[in-house]
């Protein structure tokens, strides 16, 4: 379809099945370009800007997959990508993002110095900034794992995706919303990062205190475009605890032998706790993305 | 094809084929039954058994895949399964065979002892004997990787497997003698566990001598039968280091998001390190398993 995207295989498992007396279709995101989803998101956003515009260049803070997305998305359009990074950014995340070709500026480790750095970096180099999230071009390409996913198996009755700043969930949502209309839409999100839950409760927007979540993908707070997407086409938001999380994320490495990041397993640790109605249901759970640090996993902390 | 094996997935990977200049295929045997090709084997050799036999169960003695296997293949066929295993086998391992429903007894960690607990164990059952790889019914299962393997990516030039005991090694050059003649088959091994390497190049058979690699399902001498097979149909048999399994192992995690044990890295490595020629190769790899101890990661011992 797209040619830069893989299509990512639909995986099930005996074992999950038989445990949650359900079909469940897992949508593999860890096997898309650059590991992980966000890989739509940025292609579809950099396919949509104009040589005047590519010639300055991309720009945004982000020290995970969309920093690599973005990169990634940028060398295919052989424009330049500028990245701010915190400067603990895990060793991992930088080499990733420089294997790209990603030109990364360190600032510290907090919102206002990311976010006065990239101000900063657009102001000298012209370059255009790509939110990771709170944007329609990022949000629809998102959109594509789920409608690959409805493509391929039909009559689903919920499908699940892990939710940070919704960009994911969003264009889940919408893309069930408008090919899938009988299916639910439920979202995960870490009990310790909770914000779209409690947005979602109290129908405004709350932003994310101190996240301390495993699921280093979804300490993000909701955007001003995925809050009213999320309000309006999701159905429910569960929130599950740390030691579920990683419980989940290594079950699905033992029994189907595939690397997930804590963040995928977000949706997993839903259906495990029991939290949602898998008897004789067919489920799609998105499968984030699988860029895990090999030498720091968590049930070994 | 079979109702009790799974048709497994032929993966590839732009990184590596990018990095190779070649084309190489992954049979995915870690995405089999209990986690390994031993599935295959075990479950052919069980459905060659008659009642009479199956009424009074099968034995083994083994610390790894195959005494989950035949476990496995036994339950299918509603027979008991005596496990002879080293009193130091890892708590992994104990529990997969006892989730599989197989009889386990512990003898010292010691081939002497295996040995004579399973003569003990077969002399007071009346239990048959079924060997890991020295038996014909293991070897024509275990060959079935190699088929499908054939059947799905024609025209291959190389096919390698991983040799420990050479029941995979032995299947794989015959599906590859009969239904795919001009493919080589080249076996790769632990330079610390080359046994199968000096009995190939003395032409006579040479025992395994305290093998000493994190390869553990490698650590195993050929057999009667498994070396006069791999003598005729094996071309090639290539050693390889401990640092460059650990290192090929995490690099087919890391790039590829799948799970691979350290035996199926032993491949891998003999192309990461560049002793085949890949150029404008198409190569088929047997990845053997994917069961791996996740507390105990070989890069983080």
């Amino acid at each position: 379809m797209n040619p830069f995207i893989n299509k990512t295989p639909v995986l099930t498992s005996g074992t999950v099945n038989k445990l949650l007396n359900g079909n469940i279709f897992f949508k593999c995101e860890n096997f898309q370009k650059v590991g992980a989803f966000k890989a739509r998101g940025a292609t579809n956003a950099l396919m949509q800007l104009d040589d005047r515009i590519l010639e300055k260049g991309v720009a945004t803070h982000s020290s995970g997959n969309h920093a690599q997305a973005l990169s990634w998305a940028a060398s295919l359009r052989e424009c330049r990508a500028f990245i701010v990074m915190p400067s603990n950014s895990s060793r991992v995340k930088v080499d990733a993002v420089n294997s790209y070709g990603g030109k990364i500026m360190f600032c510290d480790p907090t919102l206002e110095a990311r976010e006065s750095t990239l101000a900063m970096v657009m102001k000298e180099t012209g370059a255009s900034e790509i939110h990771p999230y709170n944007d329609l071009r990022i949000i629809t390409g998102q959109a594509t794992a789920a409608l690959e996913l409805i493509e391929e198996i039909p009559d689903l009755d919920i499908i699940i995706a892990p939710v940070g700043g919704g960009g994911l969930l969003s264009g889940t949502a919408l893309a069930t919303h408008y090919f899938s209309l009988r299916t639910k839409v439920i979202a995960a999100e870490p009990e310790q990062a909770n914000d779209a839950f409690l947005s979602f409760m109290n129908k405004r927007f709350i932003p994310s205190v101190n996240p301390d979540t495993v699921a280093d993908g979804l300490r993000t707070s909701l955007g001003s475009i995925t809050f009213p997407i999320i309000m309006k086409y999701v159905d429910q938001i569960i929130t599950v605890s740390e030691p579920s999380i990683i419980q989940a994320m290594r079950f699905i490495w033992e029994r189907m032998k595939i690397l997930i990041e804590p963040s995928s397993a977000v949706p997993v640790a839903a259906l495990l706790e029991g939290k949602i109605d898998t008897d004789d249901k067919r489920i799609g759970v998105i499968i984030s993305g699988g860029n895990v640090d090999l030498d720091h996993l968590p049930w070994l902390l």
